[in-house]
């Protein structure tokens, strides 16, 4: 009897501490991190190959980022939200580090093999965003 | 005994419960997902007031959108990542919603409440990317 009410105790301890963390972790995941933004504009005759920028050159970029990477997420163009207008972006991939300073250090000296795959995907120059995520 | 080791399975299953659930929002918040970017563009003479942006017109906006509204982000550009390159975007904040015909159905009746309220925070006409999440 003793034991099985330590037992209960004991459970729900541990699955509230798992809990709170997990809400904790979703909570703050992004307020005050610095978010790298990769866009690719769209233009006639530009190409995207979303399949291997998801599967390769994207976990690429990633593994060479370590710790300082919260998380990274792609997003594929679909259309202007003004009537009318062209697509602005093709795609976009963005890095949410907790350095920026890590990130700068940590992509020098890969930014060849970078570079290099650029080809193996698209045919566009992207627009680089640094920014401060506030919300 | 018998009851708390009743209550015991009962608290255990809670959590269990509790736990998945809560992972699995964290995992699927975002994929699928469509998502509304408003960019302002940087250049001399534009001005944004981020304060007014993140506690007025953003909840405003995000109130006309209920339940279809997953989250809202917002963020503030700092520096372009290409070396002696112009910062692209002061700011930029994006709606993440479920679907993108009741989102623009929100917004149609609310487009002139939300146009006259652009001068109370910048001079800049934003570009507006409509985008899937892929990851």
């Amino acid at each position: 009897m003793k034991f099985t009410l330590i037992l209960s105790f004991f459970l729900l301890a541990i699955s509230f501490t798992a809990l709170s963390q997990d809400k904790q972790n979703t909570a703050v995941a992004e307020k005050g991190l610095i978010k790298i933004s990769v866009m690719y504009p769209f233009a006639d005759g530009k190409t995207f190959n979303m399949e291997y920028y998801e599967t390769k050159h994207m976990p690429m970029v990633a593994g060479f980022l370590g710790a300082n990477l919260v998380k990274y997420t792609i997003e594929k163009g679909i259309a202007s939200g003004i009537p009318n207008q062209p697509l602005p972006y093709m795609a976009i991939g963005t890095f949410y580090v907790k350095s920026l300073s890590n990130y700068q250090a940590a992509i020098a000296p890969n930014r060849d093999a970078i570079r290099a795959d650029f080809a193996n995907y698209t045919n566009i120059a992207p627009v680089i965003l640094v920014s401060e995520v506030v919300k």
